[in-house]
């Protein structure tokens, strides 16, 4: 993500230079965790984890841990299994959209075949939580795996709710909450949890990630509308030809009369109906009230940190992730 | 099992009238972990439950618990984490297969695709982890995520030396090992650890588990070539048919030169041509040399009792289960 990389600087200025080391030990080991299951887990794992991403979610088990946590034991390994846990979901995503292509690089599912992907997300989802459990922390292998359970909830709802325009916007941000927001919680907590920090801290830290998650989320889906390709590596409107209905598309409907009459799986089934559907929905203002609440979710997920505890520019450094995630063009 | 059904009495008769009782309990856990997901992941993931199965690995968790574990509150929480592994393999398998049926019943896949059944296979590891954290042992994590991963790797193995009859005996030991002994190796582990057991007594029944599960699977394999459908609820051959290359057909190409030769890809197709094959491996003498291998594993795996304080009836009990692996006709 170009922006959250052009912040980097200014997090590990407000955060502290053991941000940037510390991340460092992060890919290390995912590197380790991807290996040593047999060549061919280990070519495919290792292609996963090597193919990168913003490790955003790492970045929150550092930040959330703070400077204190910065030396403690279970900081790295927690890092690692948020990360392990999200790319076995991709992994298996691209199993279920028969992806060819995750950030311009081949997925698991078009270089093995099913059969591989779905081992490789398995040994993914595997390795995280034996990871997680090396650490000693019960705490943290229940936050994990609450939220993969929400995750693998979350990537179902998606399909149940395929094509369906009519879902309502209470209905979207729950399926937001489960598909993104909880992983972000978990980390959160997990790097509260490795640092020690009190209980109430804890359940702060995670909410403030929930909301971030749901926030990136939301911007997510006004990116995939409003997005060049040049930007966000995919044509406007991926989510449209899926038939996954955003929130940019529940607002315009409320809007466009004629819009909210459409049978998506019908009508758009071109890139190019797809590109015109989003020019179609921009006109409507949904982008820019999408985005507003993304902005106000963000704002709310800020008063979190309000009155924690949080060491030198901890707290500036959490703001500045943030901020990152509503205002970024891919 | 028919045969482990039988026997059941006699286990009982042997461990303690606190063993059916706490299976009742794991049955009951199994259908709550496999709700309050969202009506579709309750639907699905508890048709896969209540499909049942032999239920090996939770029997195997109360027997290496004994006694005193039947109070341990982890005892029942273990026995449900290992079923729900095992029933989210089985899931994801059936994705892997495109398999129709599984124990007579209709399969995730078969009645909700592909994407409801890696969501539920998902679901139902993350659960597994959930529910076993909740006990706060994190040695049992541990052991859990170990078996797990050895789980993804071992089913990729077997695709991976599909259709090729040349594989060595070592090599598909070593898949069994992966796919199956594993996770009977970390369920007599969890049962011992929620009983509170020393580090020696949990390595040893272990160390028995894996030697279970391992003539376990070579039974299974056995069975396949051997087996009449009235009995195994399947045609012979079945593996022969999808590739999968077990001990009986390794053993016999050592003794048949012409079935050597045979290309299974080609020459084996249809469920005819695999009858035909599992009677010209019958016939080398191969199905009765793998069966005796897996008593010799059996016999192994008991003396890895010896000298271990094992309470009343335990060492009878477990004995028996292992015997009941070995003594089956499907």
């Amino acid at each position: 993500m170009a922006s959250v990389a052009a912040s980097v600087e200014a997090i590990v200025q407000a955060a502290g230079p053991h941000v940037p080391v510390l991340l460092a030990r992060v890919e290390e080991r995912l590197v380790e965790l991807a290996g040593g299951h047999g060549p061919v887990l280990a070519e495919h794992a290792g292609a996963t984890i090597a193919a990168g991403g913003k490790r955003l979610r790492p970045l929150l088990v550092l930040l959330a841990a703070g400077p204190p946590g910065a030396e403690a034991p279970a900081i790295v390994p927690a890092a690692a299994a948020v990360e392990l846990v999200h790319s076995a979901t991709l992994v298996h995503d691209d199993v279920l959209d028969s992806a060819s292509l995750r950030r311009g690089l081949p997925t698991v599912w078009a270089t093995g075949g099913r059969a591989l992907a779905v081992a490789t997300g398995d040994l993914l989802f595997s390795r995280a939580f034996s990871e997680l459990a090396a650490t000693g922390s019960v705490a943290s292998v229940r936050a994990l795996s609450r939220a993969s359970s929400a995750l693998a909830e979350g990537e179902l709802l998606q399909r149940q709710d395929a094509w369906n325009a009519a879902v309502a916007v209470d209905r979207y941000l729950y399926r937001c909450e489960l598909k993104t927001a909880r992983l972000f919680e978990a980390s959160c907590e997990l790097g509260a949890l490795a640092a020690g920090r009190q209980n109430g801290t804890v359940a702060r830290l995670g909410a403030f990630g929930r909301g971030v998650g749901l926030a990136f989320q939301l911007l997510d889906d006004v990116l995939d509308v409003s997005g060049s390709a040049s930007n966000t590596g995919k044509h406007r409107g991926t989510d449209l030809l899926d038939g996954t209905v955003t929130l940019p598309l529940i607002l315009a409907r409320e809007r466009d009369a004629e819009l909210a009459g459409m049978d998506l799986r019908r009508e758009i089934v071109t890139p190019e109906q797809a590109e015109a559907l989003c020019e179609r929905i921009e006109a409507t203002g949904a982008l820019v009230d999408a985005q507003a609440r993304a902005l106000a979710i963000v704002a709310e997920a800020k008063v979190q940190l309000n009155g924690l505890a949080l060491e030198g520019g901890q707290r500036t450094a959490l703001e500045l992730v943030a901020d990152s995630v509503v205002d970024r063009q891919s």
